[in-house]
């Protein structure tokens, strides 16, 4: 089968213009089919406070309301997402930004009310990896936001840790698919005030241990938890590193 | 060669939630290969109200400076555009929302200075209506927001009856094209006051006449200009009507 590379990057990379132009050449650099998944949380938040509209976190989720809905598909439907496709176009690359609305390539369903109420938060239960594959192979370069759709009409705001994760797997069947997630470290570290601490390859019992142990906590948990699942379900491997050493290093996420 | 019906709505239609509905139900109606573009110029000037900055207009085109820009990008290309794609997937549309960065489909540049600066506006150089009209022929419904980028990363703000009429002429080489404009009126009116006395056609000396008379004025003109510039170049047919009454009525315009 063919190599796809999946990146996801997270906001801050992408909302700064000097980290922003690093990455969109270091992606362009990479050869062969390719796919990007981005973020946007920050500018939500700046964009949200000019609008006088509260951002609530709850465990790293954002809480969102219909008033944080409109900003959300703001910043990341337009924005963020219009941004780096002219970017990627101006680098040679045939990018298309999407939602999960778009060609309805991941539909999913509101978050039932538990302990918290995320609001307009959709968990995803239906891709069409097929579709995307079929733009891939014509050389396209998809492009996505972290939005989804509930196929009733209703946009919903979804993770870009797991929109990249179910994209993945939708993907696996088609190619050989990279999975790189992008955050502030070079990897997953061992001592977190070391940036050289880099633990090079993760399997399930060890995660499990690094969690008992608190080496691995917060943010951290749900992204690697999300890798595991991508791995399980088809995806060939997943690379936590840094947006700047993308493909050059990182943790790799093992069976 | 395969019949293609563009319909192009202005902002007051797809920013009310009851007539947008209604254009929906209307355009997911329409048989046969179909794009929609829109404009979203009410919902842009009530944001960016919201934000602190305010809107200037020349001659009904919006003045586009930096922090405008940001406005129409998060509201064309995010709120408006992402809405009406998935509100037409979910009356089975296989929706997918672009900007002419997309893809590379819309290529402009920005407008040069003379008596006023628009700012990041571009006019369309370029057109990849082959890439398009790949899409369609899959069976994808395009969605397009009235936004171009000019190949150096760099958006800008393009009029929507521009976007309509430069993207009919780029699929005309593949298609029997119908351009539809949308407005508010059942067609141009002999009578502003009389509903009802819509000229069935117009030809370009009739056009002359009735500018000169000052039957035709305001938006309407460029709105026409558009018309006659599409039909000189390849479209087959442009009809200017109300969004209630597409295909139904309204004025055609002819060679």
């Amino acid at each position: 089968m063919e190599k796809l590379i999946l990146v996801k990057v997270g906001g801050k990379i992408v909302e700064e213009p000097d980290t922003l132009q690093r990455l969109l050449h270091d992606f362009a650099a990479i050869e062969g089919h390719k796919l990007l998944v981005h973020g946007g949380g920050r500018s939500a938040t700046k964009v949200a406070e000019q609008l006088g509209i509260p951002s609530r976190m709850v465990g790293g989720r954002r809480i969102t309301d219909a008033d944080m809905l409109r900003v959300v598909t703001m910043v990341y439907g337009g924005l963020v997402n219009k941004n780096i496709v002219a970017g990627l176009q101006a680098l040679g690359v045939d990018a298309l930004g999407m939602t999960g609305a778009d060609l309805d390539i991941l539909r999913s369903e509101k978050r039932p009310v538990k302990e918290v109420d995320y609001g307009f938060v959709g968990d995803v239960k239906a891709a069409h990896g097929d579709k995307l594959a079929r733009l891939i192979k014509d050389g396209v370069v998809p492009v996505l936001a972290p939005l989804t759709h509930d196929g009733h009409g209703q946009l919903l705001n979804t993770n870009a840790d797991t929109i990249a994760g179910e994209a993945a797997k939708a993907l696996a069947p088609f190619f050989d698919v990279t999975l790189v997630y992008c955050f502030e470290k070079k990897g997953v570290l061992r001592d977190e005030n070391d940036d050289e601490s880099v633990i090079p390859s993760i399997d399930r019992p060890m995660f499990d241990a690094l969690v008992a142990d608190g080496v691995v906590q917060g943010g951290m948990i749900p992204k690697l938890e999300n890798a595991f699942e991508a791995i399980s379900t088809g995806v060939k491997e997943v690379v936590i590193t840094r947006a700047d050493a993308i493909l050059s290093g990182g943790t790799r996420i093992v069976r």
